[in-house]
């Protein structure tokens, strides 16, 4: 496995591998960054080249938000994507993706307002123009995201569409620990007690999923804002509960098909997400 | 030479090679276009593949603009194309580039609402998000634009500089007419008195341009004003005549070097624009 930290290095690593399977993260690797791996590597065949990309962004991060604080663990992540057979982890210094303060920007279309983007101004926007940048650096014929970040994946999925990028883009499962909890970066901030806490986000999507099922022509609203006050009643600051449509996250109507049910809520400091698609 | 109006029927055609070089246009070609094609050529060599797209592309046209009557002749365009030794032409129907309302933007820097952009509110964002999908879909290793749209050439070459496209940019100087006029698809709305006073725009540039030579400490915001009172004194209604750094289009000062001349003025109701840069 090579680590490479220059674009130019890297497009020379690069050259005369046609398939390329690319997972962007910013690092701290978990199972779930792992899992994506494995369906890069699935999706390009043994004589494809496997690129993860660690880069903590901070175009999309907020004044207030944690960039500073977020995770770093490069030397873990490095091991764990060798053990994973990833062919090269792309790790680039600030200074090679933002020689100058970024002027270019992907704006997305109005979705990049609502719900994690209302709460995160101009997080969409920093998400969508360096997944471009690296998209344009890496090339790859197959990019692999996760659904726990399930309005990014509609975002990149939308802009991969609208700017004709030529990718196929592939969504892996959310991987959870055992009781339920998704698995994320952010929950190496919670406390003990907190930590025994935080399943109750994802059973409270189980919840009203199932009662989505169960009840579709439901009000829907009444669902959401029960959700969220049974989050405040158990400590929980909610950002939001929604019912959306799959496709285009537009806020879903009793009757309608392919629905997710997403969730976000403050837990002390801490800004847990996660989300669940209602199936059957 | 093959003339293409799909995506995935393009994709194919260029398969194999490497060598491209791109030429975007909105068609009804002049002698500056099929300059840029020969520029385009010697860049990729003969085993090169030359690429020519015509769209007239709504996104960059504000709604009291002539998008509508914007000249068409496509028949006489891929005559000019195939006398010129193009391989291919890339003429993709509205629907093609368009199936949905474009909601992914390219958004460039505060450059983008000067100049031009202060008159035509949105055009370079429209001209920067078309020429990213038209760069998406042909992949081109060189691209080469004219400089007569000497801000756009500035706009999309930070484009391609920030958004880490690894295309190389070529920008071929202005063509013009015997009498100085610059070529522009825009002549053919003057009428015959309006085109023997067309040329005194580039008399303009050229005069302003030997000033700022020969006197580099002048104040330039006067040599500006002194430019369009001559220009509305002949009759023209001019947006502005401008003396600015070619690197970044930032305002020129008494010393600068590196400069360019840019001027825009409606003669009529057609909108001209031109600019020289200065030498020497």
């Amino acid at each position: 496995m090579r680590v490479i930290e220059s674009i130019s290095e890297l497009r020379a690593a690069m050259r005369g591998h046609d398939r390329r399977g690319f997972v962007p993260t910013m690092g701290n690797l978990h199972d779930g960054h792992i899992d994506l791996t494995r369906i890069a590597r699935r999706e390009v065949g043994p004589d494809g080249l496997v690129i993860m990309s660690i880069f903590v962004n901070r175009l999309q991060f907020g004044p207030r938000e944690d960039f500073d604080r977020y995770p770093r663990t490069f030397e873990q992540d490095c091991d764990k994507c060798r053990a994973a057979g990833v062919d090269i982890v792309f790790a680039p210094p600030e200074s090679e993706l933002y020689p100058v303060p970024q002027g270019y920007m992907v704006e997305p279309p109005a979705i990049q307002h609502e719900l994690d983007g209302a709460v995160r101004p101009g997080h969409f926007r920093g998400v969508a123009t360096v997944v471009l940048k690296l998209f344009n650096i890496v090339q790859p014929s197959v990019a692999v995201f996760g659904k726990k970040d399930y309005q990014q994946c509609r975002v990149l999925d939308g802009m991969v569409q609208q700017l004709n990028l030529g990718i196929k883009m592939v969504f892996g499962e959310t991987v959870r620990a055992q009781d339920g909890l998704a698995l994320s970066s952010r929950n190496g901030y919670l406390s003990e007690a907190e930590r025994a806490e935080a399943p109750a986000l994802y059973r409270e999507l189980v919840s009203v999923a199932a009662f989505v099922r169960e009840a579709p022509n439901a009000d829907f609203r009444v669902l959401e804002r029960d959700a969220e006050t049974r989050l405040r009643q158990r400590g929980w600051l909610p950002d939001y509960v929604a019912i959306r449509r799959r496709q285009d996250l537009a806020v879903a109507q009793p009757g309608d098909q392919g629905l997710v049910v997403l969730a976000a809520a403050r837990l002390g400091s801490t800004r847990l997400i996660d989300n669940l698609e209602v199936t059957g």
